[in-house]
Parts: structure tokens; sequence; C-alpha cells
């Protein structure tokens, strides 16, 4: 088996595989491990690009070990297009669009949600639960139901309608949330005892930061095993820079890549920012606030920006302020390993910042104009490559690769056309079910 | 260069090749001829296996000539996904679904259109026009907007909104038409000269049927240099049909593969079945009516189902009779080239269907609940599989590939979110715009 077991991403313990909890004793977030001498023996690059243009082609980069149960509706391998008429407009040397929402659920999430119910098939899971802000919600109903497994997502009220009328379509049991994404966790939580639900949310299990890791494993093979100088990704939970940043390592691991990390810039919006929160206490956001103060200004990591600095300390009111955030996949006021995002950032050299809903709507108009329809989430990439431009964060030199995580018609706003349920708590849950 | 010229594909004429005008002095339909000498000395599946997963990987059997003006948003090698649950429960030998709606625009029409806005830069043109029931005007709005093209976009008032409001977001003058999709067709013919557009409706240039024969292409790649025995295609203008069946005429003068042409099937929906109905003129429908009538008995190709035979005669009606159907891609009263399509049905012993809004809405259900989103025009090619099942037409040995055209949730039901203006004719649009 080429999945040896897991380690801490915090303290670097070693543990045995397993499918469930994937929280270290030190508070860490527990990723899978390999066996990189075994895999040595067996995979070249060669192998791997004469292989189906599918995220399964690096499969034993995967932690699945039984093939059989390998769940694919046809994810991954999107295209990575370049955009050469903005080279010419902007300050960079490479500008390229990973469109992630031509996926098979519309979404990024599909490739998590690929390796994740491949995992609940070999576990031999036969219930699985997801709280999301929707995106993730339509990938979990539609793996499960293709692996036969039944699925209950539990989502934010205002989420935008079309990602939730995906779920019952695909068969999901499909609750509205009176409350923020975490207050859908604690449903799940307080009812998978009673329930038998298999908790499938953010860094809860293995699969989905593995599946994410193909983005990374992609990019450097569309750029000729080469990484870029910067990725800026639209971050919530985390798992998509945490899943680059693997397979990164793992590239460099396999002897596959050389040269520097990827400058990370995880991408928020205004109101609901806990990594630029969080950046801005280390004194390390390249501006918080939609840098509309410190435009023009040049930043480099490492420093704070001046004007833009929070008076408010990070975390503890991300979720306070949420509540002004559009309801898109990056509003997750407290990110499961915050910690892990701002060690990566660190890392990387990179950056966090929050873009304003007037920023993100001029990026969709932007995008739109030269032929690229973008969800908010990837609008928002474009509006912080543009700020990162001005602000003399990015350089002339730099090779940069965005990410249009969603479908843009997800979002069209509408009223729900179904009647579902909406709850608050497990207890409400236990109601609607007449469960004594 | 690769291409040679033009043939017709009626009577066999060879012509120069040109960019516009596509109709031979007999009203056959032209289509681009190709050096195959020259082709043959360079190019092997070996050679294209290497490449780069898009449709341009088939470069050399495309018809632009200079490299600089290829448009490319990340079109084509869609997923080929096989339906294995599906294989146990219906009497046939193999069943595969393909994904076109991961292309960049959400449908299969930016295959056509990455072709035909090449072919418009390499002209020189700068306005194109096309009518269309919502996914070419997308998909030309897209391509057009990418490679600094003005494009005006003629739409039935009915169509689905959310296909309509992509096009000004890509910046299209769009227009909404009180008619059918020929209506709009005639605005764009009334007004080319004095609005300098050139029409790229179907069958009017080269480059779409050109384009949409890269599914053909990939089809056969991906089943490792075979067809499948029957093709289920949700079929309005045709091209797509068309498409496929040039690209397996050019496959086999390549070499590349070998056995019968596949069966052609074309879905359509009860009320506007033009092909339906022309083959019940020439006695070849596998029943026509949603083969309510006629499940369980067996029809094979070129034996009418008495008791689906329709009574009035074909195309005069069609186009009244198309009042009633659903504003899909299938709802083309009148298409171009009836003939052409007819005789393709009949070379390749394929046979054409007519299914009813209600087995369209349970095959989405049926679709739904194995994971698969799909639009109503994918939905139809799964009706049609279960009605050519039930009838026998099927037979056990066959395998069959669907086509999902379109992304599902570009037909969510809702009002139209723009303010867009309502023309019935080129001399409303000439009132619009206050032309004197
Ligand atoms: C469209 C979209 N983009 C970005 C994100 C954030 O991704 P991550 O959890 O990897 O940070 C989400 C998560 O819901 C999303 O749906
Ligand atoms: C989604 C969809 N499917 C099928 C069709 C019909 O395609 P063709 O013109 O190739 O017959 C269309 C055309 O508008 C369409 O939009
Ligand atoms: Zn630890
Ligand atoms: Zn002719």
């Amino acid at each position: 088996m080429n999945r040896l077991g897991l380690y801490c991403s915090r303290c670097s313990a070693k543990l045995p595989f397993r499918y469930l909890d994937m929280k270290c004793g030190c508070g860490g977030t527990l990723l899978v491990d390999y066996d990189w001498e075994r895999i040595h023996r067996t995979l070249t690059k060669e192998v791997i690009q004469t292989r189906y243009p599918s995220m399964w082609r690096y499969k034993e980069l995967l932690p699945v070990s039984n093939p059989d149960c390998i769940t694919t509706l046809g994810e991954g391998w999107t295209p990575l297009l370049r955009l050469k008429a903005w080279e010419q407009k902007l300050p960079i040397r490479q500008l390229w669009l990973k469109r992630e929402e031509q996926n098979p659920t519309g979404s990024f999430k599909s490739r998590g949600f690929s390796v994740a119910v491949s995992l609940l098939k070999e576990l031999g899971a036969t219930k699985a639960a997801v709280p999301s802000n929707g995106n993730a919600a339509g990938a979990l109903a539609a793996y499960a139901a293709y692996a036969g497994i039944a699925a209950s997502v539990f989502i934010p009220l205002d989420c935008p309608p079309l990602i939730v009328d995906e779920c019952p379509l695909y068969g999901a049991a499909t609750y509205l949330v009176d409350g923020f994404i975490h207050d859908a966790a604690a449903i799940i939580e307080d009812g998978k005892q009673e329930q038998g639900w298999v908790n499938v949310g953010t860094l809860k299990e293995p699969g989905r930061v593995e599946g994410k890791k193909t983005m990374g494993f992609e990019l450097a093979e569309q750029l000729n095993w080469t990484f870029p100088d910067v990725i800026i990704y639209p971050t919530g939970g985390g798992s998509g820079i945490i899943g680059m940043w693997k397979a990164y390592h793992e590239l460099k691991a396999m002897g596959w890549i050389d040269g520097p990390l990827p400058r990370f810039v995880c991408v928020q919006e205004e109101g609901c920012q806990p990594i630029v929160d969080g950046l801005t206490v280390l004194g390390q956001a390249a501006g918080a606030g939609g840098l509309s103060g410190v435009a023009g200004e040049t930043t480099t990591s490492g420093q704070a920006s001046e004007g833009a600095v929070n008076e408010q300390t990070g975390r503890e009111l991300a979720g306070v302020r949420a509540a002004g955030a559009s309801p898109t996949g990056m509003r997750v006021p407290k990110p499961p390993d915050l910690e892990l995002i701002l060690s990566i950032i660190a890392e990387s050299s990179g950056t966090a910042i929050a873009l304003s809903k007037s920023q993100i709507a001029d990026a969709t108009r932007t995008l739109g104009s030269q032929g690229i329809s973008s969800s908010p989430e990837g609008a928002a990439t474009w509006a912080g490559l543009l700020a990162l431009c001005d602000n003399g964060w990015l350089r002339p030199s730099d090779s940069v690769v965005l990410f249009n995580t969603s479908h843009a018609m997800k979002y069209t706003q509408l009223a729900h056309s179904s009647q579902l349920p909406i709850i608050r708590s497990y207890e409400d849950y236990r109601k609607l079910h007449l469960l004594p």
C-alpha cells in the first residue's frame, strides 16, 4: 500500500492510517503520509504523462488503497488558461487562470469528495454528512449518490439557492441552517452518534485535502513540472491551500520539481477575513480591508502595511464581523486549522488580502468582458491580483495563477425553488424527524 | 495548409475554401476538405496522444491556418463517464456519458465557437452575429470577447434566462426575439449588410461543424480509437450530428479507426420534431411521439413502427407544432439542412425519437439520483435510451454513448434579471437604435 499512515502537520508525530478523527493530541491536523520509497520504484513523470487526463492519473499519490472503491464522475484536469492580453497590461510576467468550475459538480469541491467518498466506500460507511456553504454539499451529494451512500447536508440559510437546490436533485437529505457554517458543523457533531453520520467536514477526514492536492499536481504538470511564483486562491476553510502546499512538498519528495515554494495568497472578503486578521496580528498582512488604503504603496511580505493594520484582534472577532460578508465559499469565520494556514503563508512568503464587495463586482465584469465567467470567489482572486499589483507586492518577474473555484451561474440571485426545512440545532433536527 | 477547400455534402462538388456562404448551388451544405496526403505524412495517433488534452490536440484536422488566430478558453477533452451500475440494469453492453457541460461556457457550443471565432480572426472580421436558443449565443459572446470581436446575439424571448444573461456579461449586444430561432436568423440576414455582421448561425460558416467534429475525435480516442455502436444525441440544428459523422469519415480516411459507422440517434422533444417527422415520411422512425405507444415492440431501423406513424407530413408542420415544446437547444423547427441529417441517419442505420416533457423530467431525476446533473437535452438522451431499450431497437451487444450537452443550472426557471430589448424584426432593431 502506498499510504503509510498519518503525520501531524504541527508536531510531526506519526500515526497509523485511520479514516476518521484527523486531530492530533497536540491540536494539529493529521495528514496522509506515503511510502515514498515504494512509489519511487514504479512511478515516473513519464508514466503519468501517458495517462488519461483526470485527477486519478496521480492515483499512487492518493490514499485510496482499493481501486474498486474509486468514485469518479469526471473530475480534475481542468484547463489552465493563459491570459496573455492582460500580461501586457499588468506589471507581472505571466498570468494564468485555473478553471475549476469545469469540474463535474461545477466547483473544485468535486476533487475532495471524489477522494473522500472513495475512502468512505473503502471504510464501508453508509451515511455521511457535511456542513457547507454549498459547493461542498453538492459535491458530497453527487459523489455519495453515485457510490450509493446516503448523504445529509447542512447549509447556512442564505447560501445561493442554485447551489442548494442541486443537493436534493442528487437525493441528499438537505437542511438549511439558520446560522453560520460552524453552526451547521455543530449540528452534525451533536447528531453523528445517534444518526450514524460520518462527518466529512473540512479536515475531519483525510480524503478532501488529498483530493485538493491534485490541483497542485496538475498545476505543476501543466506548467511543465514547475510551480508558478504566486498562487492566488479564494480561501475559506483552507483545505485548498493546505492541499496545494502538500502537493508541492510531495512533488519535491519525488524529485519531480525544483525551486522555491510558490507564494500563497489567500483572498477573502471584507467582513469575514480571519486569515487576514490572523496575519495582521502576526504583522504580515499585505493590507487588510481591501487594500484601498494602501494602493500604490510598496509592501513586502513580512512587513505590515501601516494604514491597513486592523485594531481588532483577529479570530475572536471574525465570527461577528462575518455577518456582513457575502454567502460565498470564502465565508468561514473560524477555519478549523487557522494556524496551519498562517504557517503556510509564512513558509511561502505569501500573504492574505480582503476585498470589498464592489472590488469583487468590478472583477466579475472585467473577467466577463474578456470571455470568462467567474464565481464571486474566482472574481475575488482577480480583485486580489489588481490590488497586489497596485501596492507592489507582486513583482514584474512573477508568474501568477488565479483559481476560478466555482461556476458563475451557481450564484444567481433568486428564491429557493424547493421547500427545504430550516433548523438551528440538532434538537431542531430531532423535532423535525419526530425523534423521541 | 492542411485545409484544401470545400466540398458539397450533397453533390460532391469541390470549391476553393471560403469563410462565408456554405450553400452549394445544388442547395447542399459545403464542408471543409483536407489534404489527407499532407496530413498523413506527419500526423500519427501516437503524436496526438502525447498532446495536451484540449480539442486543439487535433489542430491539423481543424481549418484554422494561422496558429496565432486560435482562440481557446479551455474547451474540449470533456470526460467520458462509464455508467457501470446501469449497464447491469439495461439490456445493453456498455453505457457512457460524455459530459459536454464541462466546457468553458457550460455547453458543447464552446467547441464550435472556438473554431468559428478563430476563423473570424483569420478573416479579419470585427463584428459577428448569431441566432440562438441560448448556448450558442453565450459561446459566441465569450469567444468573441476574448478575441476582441463585437458580438450581437438574437435569442427567442422564452429561452432560459440564465443562458441569456451570460451574453451581456460577456459584453455582447443581446436582443430577445419575439419568435423562433428562424425568426432570429431572419433578423440577422436582413441586417447583415447594413450592420456588417458576419452571420455565424448554424451551417452559415465552416467553423462550427469543424469544432463539433472534435466530439467525434475525442470519443474515438477515449474509446481507444474505436467508435461506440450507438450515439444518442439531442439534436437541434444538427451540426453536432453532422460534425461527428464527418469525424468518423475523417478518422477512417486517416486509417485510425475501423469498423462500421456508429448508429446515430437524434433525440428531440415532442412538438418540435422535424427529424422524427422527416424519418416518418421516409418510413424510418423508431417511433414518433415519445414511443409510449410502442414500448416493448421490436422495431428495427428502416421499418416504421405502425402505431407511431404520424398522420401529419413532417417539415411543414414542425414550425407550428414547435409552439408546444420547451425552450431547449433541441427546439429548431426548421434545421438548415434536414436532408443531410436524414441521410446521416439512413447511412448509419440510426433513428430519431421524440420524448415527452414528462419523460425528460423523469430522466433528470434518474440521472440526478446517480450523481449526475443534466440539462434537459442531456436528460432527453437518457429518456431516449430507455425508450429504445424498451422497444428493442437497442441490442444487448450495443455500446451506447449519451451526450449531456449543457449545464443543468443554465435551465433554472426564473425571471430575466436584465432589461433586454425585445424585437420581432430587423425593422424593430433599426427603430430601437434610431436608425434613419
Ligand atoms: C467556490 C469556493 N471557493 C473557495 C472555497 C474555499 O475553499 P477552501 O475550503 O479550500 O479554503 C469554497 C469553499 O466552500 C468554495 O465553495
Ligand atoms: C444544450 C444543447 N443541446 C443540443 C443542441 C442541439 O445541437 P445541434 O445544433 O448540434 O443539433 C443545442 C443547440 O442549441 C443545445 O444548446
Ligand atoms: Zn501533533
Ligand atoms: Zn452541391
